[in-house]
């Protein structure tokens, strides 16, 4: 049983943002349609790595989702895109401001026809404000919201985030939002229409630089893996490579010092009796410590903190990750059955709940593969659907 | 009107986490009592910086709560708590797996007296798998994801990414799963568990780079501010700075050429006429486009591409991120008034709604702010209530 059960989610994304949240969607029970644009579909098609042909990010990114191509760009088009959103709860796309009341399928036009619709739009910059009409990947939300000025190596260049950080950002923002205009909508019989940014979806997490900044001025910069806040609570060297050290709390910085590197003096150390003072340290300490615990391999470390209760582990490569005994024990890693790729590795769904569980039902879909069976639903003959063909419609 | 209004949220959670879950449910409607453990409450209220005494992360990570202090260690603090549950739809706690089952707070317990009741319980790695009785902080999740592994700057060592991304990962996936949870109960009649780990919960944002792991064996390594898969698309050192440019496909690559750098013959260069090749040649691609930019200012250059149409920016410290136009435009940060620290600034919210929208309705509470406000709801009189105080229950 998904929560979203009987819920129909129209889908005009494309790229990462727009499609996280939809594949979410579709996790809780949503059916989700994705329409995608004539004639070549979401430009992630085009993005390797392929297998025979399919671009794994599209399929990693629009799992659960049944595809329908759609030529938006001709009034036929349009008029078949109405029809379908009368049948619909959800709309939900990521193009600029402004292209959606081009094609006349914007927020007011769609609300005529399907008066409790909830619309969500995600941009890079939002709807409002002087940078709206912008176009906005990740990076440039990286680089507005602070969160690339704050990562890297201490007094080195900004770094990006290893992942796309704002579109997953906007994508789950969307999400929740989604969600509770779901629930309001249950209660009260309206919809509504949502703008999420990426730029303000992703500079929303940045609760304790937030606390920093108000409270103290403190202006976050790259910090290697230290943490700016608690020491030790960093990577630190080991014979065979990193391993962390999550002291994050006096009572820890002690278990670790008596039990983990056998040095009780250090607790007593005026340098380190205090959080305060190990973070006014912390050059030396992170020498003292790695003179220590370079003496041996990282599992040697992760073992012994693992013993004395002191939180540590080690910095996995990704292919690491995926390999590793818990991701595997929690379901992280799925099988699916695609139709042209044929069985393919995608990643679990995180939160395991007892009775409504996000489930992965189906692979992402071929580009148009549900378009006729749609089109059916909508009680189109066969003769319309292979005329609409022939006009380069769908 | 929010969402959730008349919810009740029993929030037993601590740190960044679960405090950011149960603060979404507040901005959503939801009555979010915070539960803390007596004498001293939330770890993070001692964590600066603080403001006339009240921690600043604190009060950041706590917005639209109320705050009850309880002794979970005596007999009576429980079946107070037992009396509160009977009050409550939803419960949120982020102990170490075990912690809940030894104070008689877990969910079995507890669904026994409000069988709908919906418990999410939120930690490093999960109820199950062998590391689920280890003790693991946002920095540990970082590591064993893979995602620590693959930020920094090329070559070097792995760098955290700046904000603690799984433990708001961990948070948002626990307010998505719940409202999941919740439409459920509103449709079902039932309640249910929820698990959610921190690990699980970023590693499930890591869509790209598994399409390139599971497609092509790829593993992502810190790769400074460029992106793996296209290519300009990184931060480029200018007069005074970088910007970024965001090149992100062929069109854009042709424009950028054409009308922001004025070189049309890199279009045709053939280490460069497609992104294949320009991610091949990214080396000889930055250096040429570095020689180029940095005879003109980061702000020259960000209004060129904005004139161009194709998507740049700049990187900007965290100060002068909060003093962004754009920011301050969409509601970014807003002030609130503290009942000890005065009237202090807060982030906004993400997701602009027209009919449930979030919203900021009450500043963090002071430890045990509203315990007695509580108290007198379950119908407990002065002198009982006195009483409690002088045992050290509240």
């Amino acid at each position: 049983m998904g929560s979203l059960d009987g819920v129909r989610v129209i889908d005009l994304t494309h790229a990462l943002a727009g499609p996280y949240c939809t594949m979410l969607l579709g996790q809780m029970g949503a059916e989700v349609i994705k329409v995608e644009k004539y004639p070549d579909g979401d430009m992630i098609r085009d993005q390797g790595p392929y297998i025979n042909g399919e671009s794994y990010g599209f399929m990693m990114a629009n799992l659960n989702k049944k595809g329908v191509r759609l030529n938006l760009k001709t009034e036929k088009g349009v008029e078949l895109f109405y029809k379908l959103i009368e049948t619909a709860d959800v709309v939900v796309e990521n193009f600029r401001p402004g292209v959606t009341k081009k094609l006349g399928i914007d927020y007011e036009t769609l609300k005529a026809k399907k008066p409790d619709l909830i619309y969500c739009s995600i941009t890079g910059y939002g709807q409002t404000g002087p940078y709206s009409q912008k176009g906005g990947f990740d990076i440039m939300a990286q680089g507005l919201s602070g969160i690339m000025s704050m990562t890297g190596e201490k007094g080195g260049a900004p770094a990006k985030v290893g992942i796309a950080i704002h579109d997953i950002a906007g994508g789950v923002t969307a999400m929740y939002n989604i969600l509770s205009a779901y629930i309001h909508r249950l209660k009260k019989g309206e919809g509504q229409y949502i703008d999420v940014s990426l730029v303000d979806s992703g500079l929303a997490w940045t609760v304790w630089e937030a606390a920093g900044y108000f409270g103290a001025g403190e202006v976050p910069r790259p910090n290697g893996s230290r943490h700016r806040v608690n020491a030790p609570y960093q990577g630190i060297k080991t014979k065979d490579g990193y391993v962390l050290v999550g002291a994050a709390n006096q009572r820890l910085w002690e278990k670790f010092c008596q039990s983990v590197i056998h040095r009780p003096e250090l607790i007593e150390d005026p340098r380190f009796n205090t959080n305060d003072n190990r973070i006014k340290h912390v050059d030396e300490l992170e020498q003292i410590l790695e003179d220590i615990l370079v003496t041996q391999p990282t599992d040697y470390w992760v073992e012994e903190m693992g013993k004395a209760g002191v939180p540590g582990g080690p910095i996995l490569s990704y292919d690491e990750t995926l390999a590793n005994e818990h991701i595997l024990a929690r379901g992280m890693i799925q099988e699916i059955e695609h139709p042209t790729a044929g069985m393919i590795k995608v990643l679990g769904i995180p939160g395991k709940a007892t009775e409504s569980p996000g489930q992965l039902t189906r692979p992402a879909p071929t580009l148009g593969q549900h378009t006729e069976e749609i089109l059916q639903e909508l009680e189109l003959s066969a003769e319309e659907i292979a005329s609409l063909k022939e006009e380069e419609i769908i």
